[in-house]
């Protein structure tokens, strides 16, 4: 992380802007279904499940990051770039554990939710004490598919970044 | 945070007490608007909308914390007040964010719940690391006002002050 | 915590493979009711209130932990062995805040439920800084019982031990 050019201190949080005027906060239903989903999500990907991971993608998904100069476009390639990640992981003898709240969800249209959302990664090392490793924002276009949930477009923003 | 009189290491979480023995745990619905509720308001205030984040409080809305000899009354009070928090942030460029979660809430009547949380912040300077700013628990009495939650009193106690 | 022998850098979500492939989500009421147990339970906790906490699992109810020997068998077992505890950290003048979140909760059968979760927990001495103490994966199953939650069998697992 570099103390590059001065970022804003205060950043907004992504997808705040785009949900249409129309869109109402989703149900209980969805929302437990979303809230499970994200859970279960993010289990897979601390169990360096990467492939099980990118199968919360629809095939064309998208995950765009701010710390990245391109999105990855396609679950295949979001798996494999995944699998790169989770494997290098595993060399470092850390445990990773990704939390992710602070839901907000919108129901575009029957099929379609926007969320967005805090994460955190809290980081382990083998024998070592807990910390705080990164704060992000992020938002998702979920689609049902199926009869499941799916991200069709998910763009996080790290924090300090 | 000053090295005062010895506090009692362990804290009541406020509000225990203050609900009726007849109130009941509120159903599925209530239970996502106000998780909802609460995780807006929290974006809202990381964002810097001060404003837009005290109208989460009702018109004589009432805004205590034990870090402060006296509670924030008013929603233009509570607005003003933070307002300042926020831009004196800005000038200390770093991002803050709140996360609320760790809800229990109780049906006082049908218009009124009261609940008990737990809220930590996250602080990431620009270009620096991730780390624990502070935890706190909280008790909120919200009711319902143009077909939304608000909050009429709300009481955090820092954890160790 | 000992440098000992190296464990798996990544550590599956212990109960994950526990759950029959019949299982399905549990439904929003029932993902509500847990999510404020859980909520209650750990206030509970750290409210230093062991014999009510201790209440929230089955008479018969067992705690299992990865560091420790043996699994702690029946609730007044489990009350007594919390209650010398939160004695302990009394004597520490620090305040503990149990967070339980991202849960997954399947519908064993209509009064069983399975859960895995992540737990972390803040850490405040009292006039000093908030951080994070651990960051923990559990698995319970839940039974129904007078008309609530309770925890049959609890297993956490300490990430780096």
């Amino acid at each position: 992380m570099t103390q590059a050019a001065p970022a804003p201190a205060t950043q907004a949080v992504p997808g705040t802007q785009a949900v249409p005027a129309t869109a109402a906060p989703v149900d209980a239903q969805t929302y437990a279904e979303i809230v499970q989903f994200y859970s279960h999500h993010m289990q897979l990907l601390d169990n360096a499940e990467a492939e099980e991971w990118a199968d919360g993608f629809t095939e064309d998904g998208v995950f765009a990051q701010n710390v990245k100069p391109e999105p990855t476009r396609g679950r295949d390639t979001i798996a494999a770039s995944m699998r790169r990640g989770v494997d290098r992981l595993k060399n470092r003898n850390v445990v990773r554990r990704h939390w992710l709240s602070m839901v907000v969800a919108d129901q575009v249209d029957p099929g379609t939710v926007r969320t967005r959302y805090y994460a955190v990664v809290f980081e382990t090392p083998v024998g070592g004490k807990a910390s705080v490793y990164l704060s992000t924002t992020g938002a998702d276009t979920l689609v049902r598919e199926d009869g499941r949930w799916r991200i069709k477009y998910r763009e996080i923003n790290h924090d300090g970044a």
